[in-house]
């Protein structure tokens, strides 16, 4: 598969409004996006760092993946996601290296992405997610 | 403070060469450096992306900040590190809003770097690196 770089880092927060300031009024990055996956069950905040994004992270209901992590974790860094050129190129060769996936049909993320999350037992505790952006 | 964008990521890991494969073989991410910076007691492997590296990152001692992090945490996303202009001047504005920094005075890290690490209670949970490099 070919990876074209680091798209955005996931960050899980019990509260976007608490955490946002430091993001965007110390760090100074560009607010670029707001809005709530219902499916996912998260409201995404988004900057801009001008070489991939920092991505906030906020349940919407106790369901969520955010939740669970928020419990065995605490509040830090979610997930990496790399940008790929091809999604079904990339799923269809993780699968072939018995590489565990959560979903094995890409789902759509924020920003119309379609996306795939790699199980972290299979990358050493980290959940990576695969993006194809839109063209 | 002027951020360029996400240096690396950095991973946390019991055994680089357990981990390393997904990275380099699975993902095929370019291998682009390997080094063991004696004064943070760790060994790093580094990875390009082509949009930001990912650093996975081992222990050489039970003292190493990598060592109490697998013990609270476990293995997993370690640090985010964004590229910085200028690191005086980031870490002279970080002090006036009152971000509590690890270290005050930027230290030597991997590839030459000169490094600051803001602590987690300022950030939301996240440990976040600044880096200016080298000219």
């Amino acid at each position: 598969m070919k990876i074209i770089g680091i798209e955005h880092i996931g960050i899980a927060t019990e509260s976007i409004e608490k955490i946002a300031p430091f993001w965007k009024k110390v760090l100074k990055l560009n607010h670029i996006h707001r809005e709530t996956i219902e499916k996912m069950g998260v409201i995404t905040d988004i900057y801009d760092t001008g070489r991939g994004k920092v991505e906030l992270l906020e349940q919407t209901g106790q369901e969520s993946s955010i939740a669970k992590f928020l419990k065995k974790k605490g509040p830090g860094i979610h997930h990496i996601c790399l940008e790929v050129e091809n999604i079904e190129e990339a799923i269809s060769e993780l699968k072939q290296a018995d590489i565990q996936l959560i979903n094995d049909v890409p789902l759509k993320g924020a920003e119309e992405n379609r996306v795939v999350f790699i199980h972290p037992k299979s990358t050493g505790g980290v959940l990576v997610e695969l993006v194809q952006k839109p063209k």
